[in-house]
C-alpha cells in the first residue's frame, strides 16, 4: 500500500472545510446520547426472530460498529426541531434497518471482503443469507413504521428506498463505462447515498410536526451531507490507509466502479494513462500492480483534489441549509458533522 | 427425463380432490376480467423508472406470463366481499410486486436457470441486477400502499414480507439437512409461500371493510391454499414433465432442498435408499444419473402420494374456510381453484 495520502490537506474552498473539531460526531452522539442508546436497544430488540440465523447475521453487521450516522441524523433533527416524544427513536431504528439491508445487498453485489474492518456478512454466511436477511430487515423497518402510524413517514422512507434501488441499478449500468458523465455519477450518488441521508433528516422534522421550511431545510441538509459523504468515500478508495478507513482500499477500482476520482483522472490523463484506465476499468483486465498505479495516477492528476473540492461545496450547502434553524448546540454539531465529513482525510 | 408421472391420479382424500374443472383459474380470471386488466396496466405503469434497466428486467419476469394467481386472489376476495371501488386493483399490483421481488431474490439464491420456461432474469441480467430490481419493486409496492392510505393494509403486507423472509431463511437453514422434521418443513412453506397467499386474500376483505369473520376466513383460505400450492409444487419437482410445468424438474434435488417428497422418501427408504439420500442431499455429491434415481425412489416410496394427500387436506381446509360467505360465482371459483391446485398433476 505504497501510495497513501491520509494526511492530505483539505482544500479550503468557499470556507466549507474549515478544520472541524475531530470529534464532531462524538459531540452529536453526546447531545443525543440517551436517544441513541434507546435506538440501539430498539435495533437489537426488533431484529430478533424465531429464525436464529436472522439475528445472528444481522448482529454481525450491526455489531460491526457502524457509526450509526443515519439514525443519529434522525435523532438530532427531531431534537433540533424541539421534539420531546419517543417516536424518533423507533424511526431512527427504521432508518438503520434500511441502511443495513442495503449494506447486506451491496455485499452480495460487490463481493467486498472487508467491510468496516470485519469480514463481510456475505463472506461469512454466504450470498443467500445476506439477501434474505436484508429482505427481513427491510420488511421489519416497514413494520416499525406501521406501528408508528404516520403515512407521511411511510411515504418518505418508501420513496427513499425506491430511490436507493434506482441509484444502485444506475451504478450497475455505469460500471466499467468511462464515458459516464459527471452528472450521471452524481445522479448515482444522489440515489444510492444521499436519498437515505435526506429521508433520515426529514423524518426528524415530520415527527416534530414541522412541515414547510424546516422539513425542506432538513431534507436539503441531508441530501448535501450525503453527497459530500459519498464523494469523500470515493476519494478515500484511492487514497486511504486501509487501517484508518476500515474498508478495503481499491474496492471501487477492482470492481470497475465509475467514481469521480476515476472520471477526473481519466479526463486529465495523457494517452498512456487513458490506455491504463481503458484496460483496467473498461476491459476489467487488472494485475497485482495496477492498484498502486491507479492510486498514483489519481493522485498526480489532481482527481482527489477535484473530488474533495466537490465534496467541500456540498458540505457548505449542507451547512447553509441549517440557517433556517435558530442557533443551538445540535445545530452547531450538525454543521460540524458536515465539516467533519470532508475532513476525514486530514 | 425418464421417470415422469404427469398423468398421476390425484388421491381423493377427504373429498378435497374431486376432479376440478380444468379451467378453474380461467373461470376466476373471467369473473374479475376488467379488474385483472386494470391490475396489469397498473403493474406495467408502476414498474417504470427513469433507470431503463429496471422496467427492462422487471418486464422480463412479469412478461414471463405468471398466472397472476396472488393478485387474482386479492381481486376476487374484494369482489366476493362486495367491494365496488378501485383500491383492490392497486393493492393486487402491490401483491404481485412483492411476489416478483421474491422471485428475483430467489433466482439469485437458487441460481435456477429456467423459470416459467424462460431463462431466469438472473441468468440474463446477472445477480446484481436481480437483487436491486427486486429491492426496487419491493419499495415500489410500499409506495403504492402508502398512496392507498390504509395502515391496516400496510401492516398486513409488511408483516407478510417479514414472514416470507423468515421462511426463506429457515429454508436455507434446513437445506441439506435430512433430520429436518415435517413440522419444520411445513413452517418453511407457511412462511415462504402461504404468508403472501393469506395476505393477498385478507387485503380483499380489508378494502371491502369486512373485518372479523370474513377477514379471518379469507386469511385462512389463503394460508391453506398456499400450503396446498407449495406442496404440489414440491411434488412436481420430482414428478413433472418439464414442458408441462415450465420449470426445471429436479431444481430442489440439485439444491439439496428439504421438501416433503424427500423427507418421506428418506424415511420410508431402505438402507441403500437412505445412503443415496445422504450422499446426494446431505453431502451434495451428485452425478448425472442421480436425478432419475431420486425420482424413481420418490415415486416408489409413496412420497408423492403422501405429499399430494397432504396438499389435498390443505385444499379441503381452504374450501371449508369459504363457508362463511354466501354462495356466489366467485366463491365457487375460489373453491374450484383450491381443487385445481391439487389437480395440476392430473
Amino acid at each position: 500500500m505504497g501510495v497513501v495520502a491520509n494526511r492530505m490537506p483539505v482544500p479550503g474552498i468557499g470556507g466549507a472545510a474549515v478544520p472541524a473539531e475531530p470529534d464532531a460526531l462524538s459531540t452529536l452522539v453526546r447531545l443525543v446520547g440517551p436517544d441513541l442508546a434507546a435506538c440501539n436497544r430498539t435495533i437489537v430488540a426488533r431484529m430478533d426472530s424465531p429464525v436464529a440465523l436472522i439475528p445472528q447475521l444481522a448482529a454481525h453487521i450491526v455489531a460491526a460498529g457502524g457509526k450509526r450516522l443515519r439514525p443519529l441524523l434522525t435523532l438530532a433533527a427531531a431534537r433540533m426541531c424541539g421534539y420531546a416524544g419517543p417516536r424518533h427513536v423507533h424511526l431512527a431504528a427504521c432508518v438503520e434497518f434500511i441502511h443495513t439491508a442495503t449494506l447486506l445487498h451491496d455485499d452480495v453485489v460487490d463481493e467486498s471482503l472487508l467491510r468496516r474492518g470485519l469480514s463481510s456478512a456475505n463472506a461469512v454466511f454466504g450470498n443467500k443469507a445476506s439477501v434474505l436477511v436484508g429482505d427481513f430487515l427491510f420488511a421489519r423497518a416497514f413494520q416499525l413504521m406501521v406501528e408508528d402510524g404516520s403515512l407521511k413517514v411511510l411515504g418518505i422512507l418508501s420513496h427513499a428506498a425506491a430511490t436507493i434501488a434506482e441509484g444502485e441499478v444506475l451504478q450497475l449500468v455505469t460500471q466499467n463505462d468511462l464515458s459516464t458523465s459527471e452528472q450521471r455519477y452524481l445522479d448515482v450518488v444522489r440515489g444510492k447515498t444521499a436519498a437515505l441521508f435526506a429521508a433520515a433528516c426529514q423524518v426528524g422534522a415530520v415527527v416534530a410536526d414541522r412541515p414547510g421550511p424546516e422539513e425542506a431545510a432538513l431534507a436539503e441538509y441531508g441530501t448535501s451531507l450525503g453527497m459530500a459523504f459519498q464523494l469523500v468515500d470515493d476519494a478515500l478508495d484511492y487514497a486511504a490507509d486501509q487501517v484508518t478507513l476500515g474498508k478495503t482500499v481499491g474496492d471501487d477500482f477492482r470492481e470497475g466502479k465509475i467514481t469521480l476520482p476515476v472520471l477526473a483522472a481519466y479526463q486529465a490523463g495523457d494517452a498512456e494513462a487513458r490506455e491504463f484506465w481503458v484496460r483496467t476499468i473498461e476491459a476489467s483486465s487488472q494485475t497485482e500492480a495496477d492498484l498502486d498505479r491507479a492510486m498514483l495516477l489519481v493522485q498526480r492528476s489532481g482527481a482527489i483534489r477535484t473530488t474533495l473540492a466537490r465534496a467541500a461545496r456540498f458540505a457548505m450547502a449542507a451547512k447553509d441549509a441549517l440557517a433556517v434553524f435558530p442557533d443551538s448546540p445540535i445545530r452547531r454539531a450538525l454543521a460540524d458533522v458536515a465539516d467533519y465529513t470532508v475532513s476525514r482525510v486530514s
